[in-house]
This record gives C-alpha cells, structure tokens and sequence, in this order.
C-alpha cells in the first residue's frame, strides 16, 4: 500500500513537473514569436495613423469598427462579427480658446479644452473673475457668497509621491468627473480644471464630466497643468483678475455603434468563453494609441499568436472591442446584457486599457479561488517582468460582466508614463514602444493559455 | 531563565520591528522628496542641453567635468574634487558617407557612422564588394579567397526573443568590438557593422572597437538597422554590387581630464566609503542622456537627497563621475588604482549605467554574504517596483574595484528601450522620463542609505 501510494504520488509529481515544463515551454514560445514577428505594433499604426482619434459617434469611431472586422476576418478567426449598441455623441466644436486678463501682466493665452460632455460657452464666451479651490470642501466653505458668477478653478495636483500613478489619477478626478456641478451649487458660471497629468505640461488633458441631475448646466474645461500653476501664481497676486473661456461642445442624439467581436471557438468547452478585450473608442484629440489602440491590438494579437503558434484552444477565446469607454460605456453594458440573455458561460474576462507599456503584472479576481489560481502562476510568468499580482479589479469595459460572476482581470503595465499622454493630442504612435507593446500582448496571451488550459476553478 | 530568553526574544524582536518601520519611514521619505521636489531631471536637462556629448578628451567633456564639480559644489557637499587622469582622444571628424551602387537600383544612400577608434578611410573612401556574414565562423569558413580585397558586413542582430536586452546586446556586439580586426585578417578592405539596435531604425549606433595588435587596421562603420536590411535584400539580388564608404576619424594624443568626485563625510566610520557613480563622458552623436548623463545626476542626486533630508550618513558616501568609461574606462582604472595606493576602505559601490528607465531591481555583490544582505532588503524596496535581485555585478567603471575585495552593485532599470538610444543621436533629454528619472536615484539613495545603515558584512 505504502509504495504504491508512494508511486502515485511520484506519479502525480511527473505528470506536474510535465504540465509545468509543457507550459513554459509554451509561453517561452508566445513570447519568442511576439518579439520577433509579433504584429501588435503594426496594427497599432495602422489604427492610430490611418484612423486616428476616434470618439463614439464620430466618423473615426465607425472606421475603427470597419477596420478591427476586416483585421479579425483578414487573420481568418472562427467568427467575427459586430454587436449593436446606441452611444452618446458629443462633438468638441471649434478650438477652445483660454486667456487670464491681468491688469498687471496684460492678457496670457492658456491652453484649455472642453471636458467630454461640457455643454458650450456659446460665440461670445465667458469671462469672470476666478476663485482657486483644492477640494470640494473648501469650495462648499467659500459658498455662494464666494463663488456666484465666477469660474471655479479646481487645482489639487495628481500627488506626484504615489508609486502607482493610477491610484494619483483616483485622488484628483473627482474634480474633473463632478467639479462643475459641485461649483454650480454655489452659482459658479463655469468650472476649469488642473489637467490630469503627472507632470508639467503645456497641454490640456480632456476626460469625461457628468452633470448632476436639478443642478444648473455650466462649461467644464480643463486647463495644462503648467497653465494652472501660472494662473495659480497669478491669483495670488491679483485676485480679481478675469479669465476668459470659450468653447463650443455640443451633445448631439445618440448614434448607433458597435462592440466588435472575434473568437476562436474552443475544441473540448466551446461554451465556456474567455475573453480579452479593450476598447476601440479614444477621446478626440490624439490618436489614441495607449489608451486604447493599444489593449485592442494586443487582444486582436492574443488569438493571432495562437494561430500562429498553431495552438487550438480548449474553450472559445473572444477578442473584444469595447465602444464608448470614454463616455457612457454602453458597450460594456450591451455585452454583459446580451452575455446575461444568450446565458452564456464566461469563465473570465481581461481587459487591457492601462496602456502599451512594459509588463509589470496583472491585476486579479476578487474571487478568493480565481485569485489564488491566478496567483499560482506566478512561477511561470515572473521571468517576463510579471511580478506584480497584488491588486485585484479588472476593468471598466468588462465590469458589468461582475454582476454575473465572471472572474475579471486586468493586464497591468508599468504605470509611470501613462498620465503623461492619457486624453490628450500626445496619445501618439510615437509614444509607443514596440518591443514593450509586443511583450504586453505576450504577457495577455500567456495568461489567457494558462485559463484555457485550467480554469480558474 | 526562559522568561529572560523570552523577553531578550522580544526586545529583539521590538528592535528589528523599530528598526524596520525606521528604515521604512526614511525610504519613503526619499521616494518622496525624489518623486515631489527631485533635481535629477533638472540636472540632466542641463547637462545634455547646456553641454551636450562630451566624449573623452573633447571640449564637451571638459565643461562636463567643470559643470559637475560646479554642482556639487552648489550643493554643499562637503569636498568636491578633481582626480586627474589621462585619456584617449578620437575625433570622428566630417560625417560620414554611406552608399551602396548597384547597376540594377542605382545609387542609395545609407546611414553609417564611424565605430569609436576606427581609423579613417582618407578624403577618397573606399569602393568594394561587399560579403555579408552571421558570424566569425562563417567569416573564417570564407577566408581570405571569400574576403580579399572586400567589405566585410557584420549582420547577426541582436537577438529579439532575450527579454533582458543587454543580454541580447552581449550575444552582437562582438561585431562591433572586434568585427574589424577579424576581417582584416582575410585580407577584408573595412568592416561595416550592424547597429547594435533592438528595432528597425534610421540612425546607426556607434561604440568602441578595438584593433588587434599585428593585424592591419581598417576603417570600422556601423549601418543602422534598417539599412543594413536593405544591404543585405539587395545583396541576394546582386552579389557584386559595391558600397562606398568615407569616413575622417583621427586617434590624436592622450589628453589630461578628470574623475569628478565629492562625497559626504561619515559621521562614525569616516574611513569606510560607499560610493555611487556613474560615467560622464558618452559618445559625440547625441546628448548622452541615457548613457549616462542619467546615471551622473543619479549619484550627485543620492547625496543631494541625504543632505534635503537631513540625513547624516554613518559611512562617506561619494558620488564619482566616472570619465572615459566609453573609449577606454581610464577613469575606472585610476579611481581603483588611487583607491588602492591611499589604503582607502571601499565597503561597497554601485553604479548607474542602464539608463535613466523605471526601477526593476539592482544587480548584486558576487559575494555570498553582501549578496544575501542586500536581498533581504528585498521586502523593503519592492513596494517601488524594485524586484529583481537576481543578476551578479556592478559596472565597469567599478569594475577594478572588484580587485581590492570591494562588493560591487548596479541599479537596474527596466532594459526594453535601452538600446533605442544607446551611443546614437537619439540619446537625448526628451527620451527621458522625469519621473522614471526620478525614481532610479531615490531607488539607488534608499539602497545606500540601508548599506550605510548596515554595512555589507
């Protein structure tokens, strides 16, 4: 009894020993082929040079579409095909136009732009004296009193001293989601808003507001984060000087869109599905190549390079690109609400929208088992630079799919640049690095064989 | 009796938990003096703008050594001083001349650049037919009747599927090194090398090579990347098509220079030195930011942190610019040298020389008892993404301390886009990232500050 006990567990050892050797020898092969021949980058070109900026509703948004079919059909994956969904549809208008008028120093051009979903100035803009807040409670302390007809200028800094530079973006953007409608309360003719960037910068971040319902309507704009210490610098000097804003942003009726989607079908559980996935939509002004071009690609690269390494997967991978991430998420919503009607069965999702930079980790399951067998990993991934498993969450497009108890992960780059280019006209190309881009999309796939090959169960 | 055993356990144990949340405290003070109000970027702004290349025995190297010591004096140090050494002096002269003549395409033009020590090929250049090769073996299997009279091109790349680059970069530049005295033994006309480049690029990459004694030297050329991929299509086409080179460098007399040092003085092991450095001459073709501007400002910025912070070291710590590491590491060789005839007492150094990228982790000491120490920081330092501990070594320039028993260590950054820039004109400011920047020397200062803490024994 002894030996043969000992023989099953010698056994059970080679068969592991095998599975583990099996599995790196694997994922040693995804990552050779994604630096060598990986095609992430080349994909990224196209769709940021070719397209560019592509905010739901606008013309770009509807090539973007065109273009992942074709790209899916053309790399000849089991299906592809779109999945309808209505978006909002805000355009941005003519340029914004951004001055202090000081007595002192004359007038200083600054460089601003409409906050996604701000209503218009209307042609003749609006000029008022400023007042300076850091937090919404110093705000509500000035009151109506102090606050009524003027623009409120929210200044708190992303803290430059947090590591992660996502959790620095968590700690201001309240004042770029809300700070108009907070500063309305108190009759506040306009809201503008310290850029969400991680350093000085002469250029304005854009990003998503939302108006309060019962409060009135007023412009949100942001301003460069080098503009904002000038105009900080400024007030305190001259504390009723006058800052002038124009812009011409307007919400027009919602506009059909799309979610794009391709899968290679599984051999063994062809109902339990995988997705990868990011989102195709980008704000307006660059070209969207970290956020997002660059988790569409790497998802579009993740099924590729199982093509191309001939592996069939055991159960249906799906590459998914998200519309209207930015503002409204209504694709997410419209998946998980037709994953919830078709009742099909998503084993895990992953989600890569913090940009193409080099791989630092992933984020992880707040299901305890999920997020152990995640963990577990680790061994076979840390010599890629995938050390990091300590954060759990997924991402915005695959949240909704929580609801119906889908294990959710996330790719997790290094986050040090990210804020440098996220939602501005510097979201280029040339802000991406091939090799680091490639590896990412290595890191996805190598994830996303290792779910194949064992569940998260 | 056990009572005692029991309470001397946990004065220990309350000692090393102090002792621990003591060390922490102080490394995030640094990550946060470095991350909210760090001078790194600042200082190498001003070196790569104000003074730019600043190869051995040029005028760019002298103001360097002049900017340094001017700046470390500023900065309160407590002895700021000039080690003299002798250094080579090679002048790249005109730019060079590239082309390839093919009776079927014509005339191209292609990017070269003359490898550091190469001799020039006179005011007429050379023309001759070209012989492609992966390695010296197969040079060797050609011979001289393959080679005669010819320009041998060195075309292995740097192998894209190491994820350590510099890895990747060790497996090639034995081209660049000695690709030249190699060829020349077939009787070859000059070598033309590929750029020591991870991706397809437009500009070459120059670096040092060396000729071997009793060989005839001829003229060493690297082609960038892309270049060298267009040679090498077009050869399979054409075999006797000729490329034309013309380059004016010139090796003139040795030139005085100087290691840049200043240190802070040990409050109670005075004669016990850690130093921190890097090199501050770099290639003439762009502004040696990465290489290794970064790593200069690095090691002014470790002791300038100290100082910010009020820290008063136990041991010296001094930071040295290295000069000559490119072309002929005299300065490392002095440093050593002068260290051994002064009996000084070097407890343990670490260089900055990978680039100015996001932390990884640090190379460590070989030997087993320095090496263990520093990785049982480990859990101190990985919160700030330092979590590689796994490769031996230090850097050249330190490199002869290893002679006198000193430990040796590295900073080490992510490598991904390391040789995008390395010894070309894309080595400038704007490749660097203020806060990566940042991040390395407070990365380095929390490292210093734990071995001046603790020693290395």
């Amino acid at each position: 009894m002894k030996r043969t006990i000992t023989s099953l567990a010698l056994l059970a050892l080679a068969v592991f020993v095998q599975a583990q050797s099996k599995d790196e020898a694997v994922i040693r092969q995804i990552f050779d082929q994604a630096l060598s021949q990986g095609k992430s980058y080349e994909m990224l070109e196209e769709l940021t040079t070719k397209i560019g900026p592509r905010l739901s509703g606008s013309p770009g948004a509807a090539a973007a579409v065109e273009w992942s079919r074709h790209k899916m059909e053309f790399l000849d994956f089991d299906s592809v095909w779109l999945q309808p969904v209505m978006v909002p549809h805000w355009v941005r208008g003519d340029h914004e136009i951004g001055r202090i008028n000081s007595k002192k120093r004359g007038t200083i051009a600054v460089n601003v732009c409409a906050l996604g979903g701000s209503i218009g100035t209307g042609p003749t803009g609006i000029a008022a004296e400023v007042v300076e807040v850091k937090s919404f409670e110093e705000l509500k302390s000035l009151g109506t009193k102090g606050v009524q007809g003027k623009i409120v200028f929210f200044n708190r800094p992303m803290d430059p001293t947090r590591i992660n530079t996502f959790a620095a973006y968590g700690g201001a953007v309240e004042q770029r989601g809300s700070g108009a409608s907070e500063a309305a309360k108190y009759g506040a003719v306009a809201a503008l808003v310290r850029s969400m960037g991680s350093n000085p910068e002469d250029y304005p971040h854009t990003g998503s507001m939302r108006y309060a319902p019962n409060v009135v309507q007023i412009p949100a704009l942001a301003i460069s984060t080098r503009h904002a210490d000038v105009l900080s610098k400024l007030l305190k000097e001259e504390k009723d000087l006058q800052v002038y804003l124009e812009n011409h942003s307007v919400t027009l009726e919602d506009t059909p869109s799309y979610n794009v989607i391709g899968e290679l079908k599984g051999s063994e559980y062809p109902h339990e599905i995988i997705v990868v996935g990011g989102h195709l939509d980008s704000w307006d002004l660059g070209q969207g190549a970290h956020d997002d071009g660059a988790g569409c690609v790497q998802s579009i690269e993740v099924l590729r390079l199982f093509k191309q390494l001939g592996y069939k997967p055991k159960r249906t991978i799906r590459a998914v690109m998200f519309m209207n991430e930015e503002n409204g998420l209504r694709g997410g919503l419209m998946y998980a609400e037709q994953a919830e009607k078709k009742k099909e069965n998503h084993i895990a999702a992953m989600e890569s929208d913090r940009g193409g930079f080099v791989p630092r980790g992933f984020t992880v399951p707040t299901d305890p088992t999920a997020r152990n067998k995640v963990r577990s990993w680790k061994p076979l991934l840390e010599r890629y630079g995938l050390t990091d498993f300590s954060t759990e969450g997924g991402g915005a497009d695959i949240g909704p799919l929580a609801r119906l108890g889908v294990p959710l992960l996330g790719y997790l780059p290094d986050s040090q640049r990210y804020f440098n280019y996220h939602h501005t006209a510097e979201d280029t190309i040339d802000k991406v690095d091939k090799r680091e881009l490639e590896m990412g999309a290595a890191a996805m796939a190598a994830l996303v064989y290792l779910i194949d090959q064992y569940g998260l169960k």
